[in-house]
């Protein structure tokens, strides 16, 4: 057999050059929240939540009463996804609007009794999926790693 | 005025209680890559380059010839979004698809000339923008921070 393409096509098997790409501060962080919430979909599939409505599931859940555009804004979620993603949840029983009564204009997040209930499966889930990944860097990394993730999103 | 439901009203405004959300591996890292896409989104912006369309240009730049099944499993994207990512790349003419010499049924990927141009510019932007990230966490903090993130990743 010839140093022919079939050569350099075999090559290719050993792996791409990812050149500076896996240095990257963007794509280091993309790709270890994707493997963290690939753990995360295989836990909570026979729930059906995703990382975001456990986010605002345990937002409300922490501060009821709290309005939509507080606990959009304290997670990041935009406002045209926030509505659609609540009405979701609103409309499998875990969560309610109720007006608020300072300000009857205003709606405030309350979890249903159902969503309490369900609020105890999904802190349980958590915390297994959060413990997987704490092992293997160990309390001391974890803080290291709050600390650094912290500076590097801080600033001008 | 007395102590009503204004007061409890303007408490809201110190901000939620976040409970243990913060220190969540991945709210954490979910965090961290969306504040930093934020600025990569502003810096490429007039090039309307989105950080895993300049994965898939930086990939093919490196590896010409390469095929769509490698590039798509190297960088962790599903194959049924690579296809639509990579033809608005060959849309815009940065990117073609020839057929692979060793094996006519594959396609192998390449930037055209238009695209090296492109890369010239993207990567002085992506430069000026992960400079930006390491300035504040410093050369050993990037090191400790890729260091964790791969232990974080790896595993059973």
């Amino acid at each position: 057999m010839t140093k022919s393409a079939d050569t350099k096509v075999k090559d290719r098997d050993d792996g791409l050059d990812m050149g500076p790409l896996p240095n990257l501060m963007g794509y280091l962080t993309r790709r270890a929240q994707m493997a963290i919430f690939e753990d995360f979909h295989a836990r909570f599939a026979d729930e059906d939540i995703r990382p975001a409505q456990y986010s605002v599931l345990k937002l409300i859940a922490l501060n009821p009463g709290a309005r939509q555009t507080e606990v959009s804004a304290a997670l990041g979620i935009q406002r045209s996804n926030f509505g659609p993603m609540f009405d979701a949840l609103e409309q499998r029983g875990l969560v309610e609007r109720r007006p608020l009564e300072a300000d009857r204009r205003s709606l405030a997040l309350y979890l249903t009794a159902s969503g309490e209930a369900a609020m105890v499966r999904l802190d349980a889930l958590v915390e297994a999926h959060e413990a997987k990944f704490v092992k293997r860097i160990g309390l001391q990394g974890k803080v290291t790693l709050q600390t650094l993730l912290f500076l590097l999103t801080s600033g001008e």
